[in-house]
């Protein structure tokens, strides 16, 4: 499979036949789009969609991925279907990060796998989530326990939709941009630290740096194969606690991962103090440390329930290794296996619990 | 990925430390047990069974295939495996043609993907379902609406199996296993024409031939976008109808189709003569046409019901092309589009309605 997915920038969201001539000229094609609801309420999506034929749409949100919901998903859209080949079909994905996971995961899996188009319609899923082939469901509590690896074959980011949606994009997504920032693009971050504009008006300038530095680090790796693409959860082992305790947005928690981990690497030396600082003051700019977004401070985290999220709901817990992300310098991470009692040690001293 | 499994062939149950070394020499690894539970009443089998601290039973049976009941699987898998990393996990599939469909599955999506063994219990598994990396579930009546593509690591047939499980090998798989000598085997079926032994006395000397000439097509097209493979498809367009319809085995229903095949190449002189009543006398010792294996005579098929099957329940029907399978001779068919109604009009001709 090709994990190298077109990738085009629009003002506006393009025009059926400039879709279906990006990948297919001259084909006949069949196009069915998944959407979420809200977009509805943006006037230039809302006529963009009714545009489709068949269309399937969608409640944004963790339950969409849950699997008790997806025989009743798959149902609806076997049957919105069922007067289709499967041959000349392409699935297009119009929404944030739980439905192009959803999305994503229908493609790979109906009738064993057909085209699929992403549109992202958040910045997180714009510089994170569509990109690099993968989606997943959710079984009970345990998140992102089934999935697959299906790259799209293209990714659509249309300027007009980030701009026309009420979105907080620091709160939401800039704790990626810079995750991916400090993994794989100094210059980036440089950027950022130059700038006296405010990220919502050069985030979309910095698209194209942000998804290059993120696809050059899962192209090695598709699969997670080799261990390359867990650079990508730099700031995620923290970051995935403080979701599921705090209920803070993904970007934001990772931001939180970003100082753990920022710290842990200077007292294990991995970084030098300079770094740390440097890396530390630019932080501050952005995210207040060891609070929501809103400015509440932390919540008390119980060790049972920091640990439990920690090795993934498994019933024996604290003897399971974690490949942490550590931080050596800008554009520099490393990885090191450390115990869920070494990481938990670490949040106690780090004053998380 | 590679499809291209290691297929090994022993008289028992290997060990499983035995199992382990095929794969994973000098490695770390966990085994977990996927099993149909009518391999309990196998002595060796439940004995063998029974060296699995993680083990799962399921009944066989196209139930196990419906998409309604996967949510209830996937969480008490998921149970089951709650403490293991999926990092060095493997899914050991034990049973016939509907758990390896199910298990496949299991195996492609599991956390992504974890390593997938089959050993089939059934000769129609261990000749044709267990090989070339296809499994699938069913939405509703529609069979096969959603699966991946997902190559074991390796196949495993024991002949123990085979001997111990009250099987009628001609009524099951037997089709399966001449369609593929008339697709790309000539010599596998001139061995059987040469022979008066019983199938069930050769079907095992035969199985490497058969595995192998299968997999020569499947691996020039592993994921069906040539064409190529659907050369293996050769009797399973009236296959599926008669399948579905009168409730016949699937390789009593594809040997049927191979029937249909051949009549229908002679009509559009796709066979000579010569070659045609060769390979109808052949078919003849093995089925009786338009006969259950039984001996009942063909159920009443009335054309809207034919159609509708043959649609894949399609609410437009009839408009479709099929790429319809004819064979030229032994060893060679071509495929042709042909349409539902000249498919219709065929099995009128040749009185299947």
């Amino acid at each position: 499979m090709n994990f190298d997915a077109v990738t085009k920038f629009y003002d506006y969201l393009p025009k059926l036949e400039d879709l279906k001539n990006i990948l297919y000229p001259q084909q006949q094609r069949e196009f069915v789009l998944l959407f979420a609801e809200e977009l509805l309420e943006v006037e230039t999506a809302n006529k963009w969609i009714q545009q489709f034929s068949l269309k399937y749409q969608v409640q944004s949100g963790e339950k969409l991925k849950s699997i008790e919901e997806f025989p009743h998903h798959i149902a609806n859209i076997t049957n919105l279907l069922s007067t289709q080949s499967h041959k000349n079909l392409t699935l297009v994905v119009l929404g944030g990060g739980t439905v192009g996971d959803f999305g994503g995961f229908v493609a790979s899996i109906y009738k064993r796998g057909i085209d699929l188009i992403h549109i992202p319609s958040t910045w997180l899923a714009a510089i994170d989530s569509a990109h690099g082939g993968k989606n997943a469901l959710n079984v009970g509590s345990v998140k992102n326990q089934v999935g697959t690896f299906y790259p799209a074959k293209a990714v659509i980011l249309v300027k007009e939709l980030f701009a026309s949606l009420s979105q907080d994009p620091v709160r939401s997504s800039l704790g990626e941009l810079i995750k991916i920032g400090i993994v794989n693009s100094p210059s980036l971050i440089e950027f950022m630290k130059d700038t006296e504009a405010k990220p919502e008006d050069y985030l979309w300038e910095l698209l194209p740096q942000a998804i290059m530095a993120k696809m050059n680090i899962a192209l090695q790796d598709p699969y997670e194969k080799t261990g390359l693409r867990q650079q990508l959860n730099l700031g995620h082992s923290l970051g995935h606690v403080l979701e599921t305790l705090c209920g803070w947005p993904h970007g934001w928690a990772v931001a939180q991962g970003l100082y753990f981990s920022l710290h842990w690497s200077l007292e294990k030396k991995i970084i030098n103090k300079e770094s740390h600082s440097d890396i530390y003051n630019f932080l501050q700019r952005f995210f207040a440390e060891k609070q929501s977004p809103q400015g509440e401070s932390l919540p008390k985290l119980t060790e049972v329930d920091f640990l439990k999220v920690l090795a993934g709901d498994k019933k024996k817990m604290g003897n399971n290794t974690i490949n942490f992300v550590f931080i050596q310098q800008l554009g520099k991470v490393v990885i090191e296996a450390v115990t869920e009692q070494e990481m938990m040690s670490e949040a106690r001293r780090q004053g998380w619990l």
